[in-house]
């Protein structure tokens, strides 16, 4: 693999981006068939945040950032950096300098498969990342990496120019040519969930609103009194 | 094993679930001979809850949540849901939907050995949950288990009708039958821990408050002055 | 190792614990060389707090508490209690009754290596506690260990007396001797940095103000438009 | 919870004992409905044994083998030793001279959460070990437990009788009751198997074998030539 | 994503397969350029095994075995089966039948990041396996998946077709147009590094042979003729 | 911390180390009063070995080598390579080459707080790893350490020329002062066991043996008929 930087790529649009963040990780989940969700290790670095846009992505060596300064440059207004590391690492990769370059060019957050450090001063200044752990470990600038070449991240492929969404329920990676599709799904969902929401309210059982006893019994599910009577 | 729902349980008395409440997790704890507790791994998705009530059982398949909605049926008011699973798990196989559901009928909280989602949600809800992950991972509704059958729960046989204590120090489960008991202990434990703290707080060491001194010397302590005297 | 307690160590100076408390632990480990950082296991039992002190330090066997009630006796104002185990444990060694104790003789806050449970009341007192695990699991007093004699915590072998920085980001350890070099170092970094967010902020790259492209041409980067051209 | 010792426990027939043995892990867990397997993480400390027998059972708090020492006079011949801890725990609770002492009762295996020493003699030895790890660190005796008590180990509560089979593909047990049935059905399906395995060997496709292809089909599967028909 | 099969994908040659396979994973992924590899729990259920084949790949559901028994029917001789799962899972999800499948086809090994259980009959027939676990954990046949379509596996993005090795030290992948290249600079590297084995085993220091002495100094590395001399 | 390598250290006497290899882990481990021993993550990359020696230290960044290079040529005949991380690391930072380098040396084997690769070649030479992972994964030559300064590897403080022990069970590290009286101990304990361990085979329980009965009664041991007697 080349030590390359790639300059252009296509980005998902920054409309759909802005459905996908409205309907948070887990319906765009459910939309896009159960698949791209990231690995669950991958927790924000402080709660409520909930952002989507288009991935600039980094392959990064453990333990060395210079790969993180080197894509700040081809990030845009409303990017998420997403960064992947050629094996695990949990080292303090990013903190609030590249926090503070990356936000003056307009990128909503990062998602990096490693470390993140000053957690205080980046809930302060509002700027999200999700990781697999936070530590102070400083790191190196020695080995090249890429930068806009596809990525594994936390467990999924990631094009450069996918939708990233995350929030606290985790982090999903939408391919952009399903983008409008899974939007489309997930507004479809959506508003299911939410007829479905006041009739539970309500009191109605699950059972009956999803006509699950009809199968459940075609399963074999038997019903006894007491516990003896198995 | 029959996939079976059991109709009727004997709950612990809903005072007795009120005491140990407000007890809390680790007095409870201590109380009960230091057993029943839950793995360290089961944490609240949201600080601050604090719940005592009798349990309702569910064994469910890893990442099939089929039977939790059998068993919102069996639910009554003041219950706490109790969720094991045949194998380990972490995909989200709770969510907003059931918390719904459960809270229509008085449910006090959820406790699953398996991974949750909606987790802002459910905090706007109030709907506390003690969990092994946060997930987004979506699950099937495909094979059958048990509800109100005996379960463990991330380390815990669980009998239906047990009292689960749960707290931010986690999530312990007291047999029925010595509920009363333990919630006379840690009542005393409770008021004797008062003093305690009274006379901590003024400077009392607790080498004199527990006349530890002799037991540590018989034990061998030796006290020197500097660590180049050893 | 005879089971033994020191009186008296020479504890690093309360000007420079202040002054390395203020600078946060990312920056005291950059400013040591990128050593003494603890585990990233080690999470603080709540968010916010920022301390510094010369350790008193404990190695306690996994489950027993003993040597904490021994080591309060050591403690004075202004120190962070350290603690080590002999094994792998993540037992709720450490509550709110020991840290009434530590706080009626002004300690600063914990460092252990294993559970602690009590998280609500400790957080409503405002005793900051870096542990390995939340756990109401009660631990017995059997064994002895030791109080002042270096102890290996999460990683970090810990002379006492040493300064120990705890916040958010984790908890790092400064030999005595350096401390004031590493404080100096600190400040300096801090200053320049200070300087350099400034520039980030104003949208100045990170590439040109740390002179990174001649350097990052000379290892082999390449540039192409788009990922089909490499 | 007392710290009891029950002289009289009810256990599984040794000749079921001895099919389940033949069966194997895998065969049983099918046949017992895929329940009562142990967490992934029990291990045999050598490869190539396979035991059945019934369970005596301990629980012991971590770190601490007293009650082990205990449940020997319990065991018979026969008979599988199954440790279960009050908390996570991975010290050395047993070692070669408790193996010597089993074995002359004519136990034929342990089964604990917990950690394993003296690997070297114990395969020497012939006496074979699940553990969750393998730790040289000693343990005290200072707490009791309980002999015989149902007891939870590595996720599966094992009630005194129940027949615990490992081999090297984990350790499953099966409730007393369920034993005869369970080694009725692990045998048909084992003489299936081996009509299955010869077709499989002979080149014919599960997928005919089974009768999948419809089902698939109904589910939505789609075959194309290329990745770009998709 | 559609869940969908496909049936004709470009195989790296064979013999590029013979070569990589004789180079092993280390010399492999060190040709590569240190990418490639998968995750270190990535670990062969017998030792000693050494294979290199095309990938045919497989995404299921995790707890889910359908897609592996529809991939059976697109394998030939020389292929290795990589199989990732749409949530981390250690469920058992191949067995021997499906072994002998695999082997009445020619497959050389197979890689997947879930269980394996039937360990014993698996080393005994000589069909070797790289598994995140060993479990007797059963599996479902109720969701579709993909054959034949890019999979991240442990780690790793796997396309139809590249070459994969994997020995003792683990799994590594190579693009297929990237193989002939690999297997080029690993010949040459082995070559070298066998001359080196010469000079290193008569005694010659690496420091002296790698020619390191002067970028330690130029680094700054100072020896010292005792620890008090620093 | 300065890049500084300490020439000249005190070795343990190899005759000690000779008696302490002989004893074992375990039995040394007990010895020296149940503290010293390494994590049991540190496991041997191939069963069977057991060596003694005094410690060669390193202190490597995570996934960088350079630093054991250097130390080579401090090692002498019967010396052990202990290497720790200033962060969690599973690099592959040790392999056949710098084995054949140690071995030319006449080092008896090296501990490693990172990854291992080669190893089958390491088995089949003969050279014995204890590490706490398996990985190809390369590693850089770009940041310094040091050789000879005591160092942190997998939780216990190693100074040069304390003596380290390893085989089957793990890991120990004995400080040089205590070396002769923990091999004294340890003699005597293996002669005590040796006459346990015939009397525990001719079927004398450990109860009488040592004699526990009473200590038990006194500390509440009950013992009943049946469960239900409780």
């Amino acid at each position: 693999m080349k030590p390359v930087v790639v300059r252009n790529i296509q980005r998902t649009d920054r409309k759909l981006c802005g459905v996908l963040a409205n309907l948070g990780v887990s319906t765009v989940h459910e939309a896009y068939g159960r698949i791209g969700l990231m690995k669950t290790y991958m927790r924000p670095i402080w709660a409520g945040a909930s952002v989507a846009g288009p991935a600039v992505t980094v392959l990064a060596p453990p333990g060395d950032n210079w790969m993180i300064h080197v894509a700040v440059e081809q990030c845009q207004k409303g990017d998420v950096l997403v960064v992947g590391c050629t094996a695990d690492n949990t080292d303090g990769m990013f903190g609030e300098l590249l926090a503070t370059a990356l936000k003056a060019r307009g990128v909503v957050g990062l998602v990096i498969d490693a470390g993140c450090r000053d957690v205080k001063p980046l809930k302060e200044m509002g700027f999200p990342v999700w990781s697999r752990a936070i530590s102070a470990k400083g790191t190196v600038k020695a080995t090249l990496g890429t930068v806009n070449v596809p990525v594994v991240c936390a467990g999924v492929n990631v094009e450069p120019g996918d939708v990233v969404v995350a929030d606290d329920d985790g982090v999903v990676v939408v391919a952009r040519k399903y983008a409008a599709e899974v939007a489309q799904k997930g507004e479809k969902r959506l508003a299911d969930e939410d007829a479905k929401r006041k009739r539970l309210a309500a009191g109605e059982l699950g059972l009956d609103m999803y006509n699950m006893r009809e199968p459940l019994g075609k399963a074999g599910l038997i019903y006894v009194d007491r516990l003896e009577d198995i």
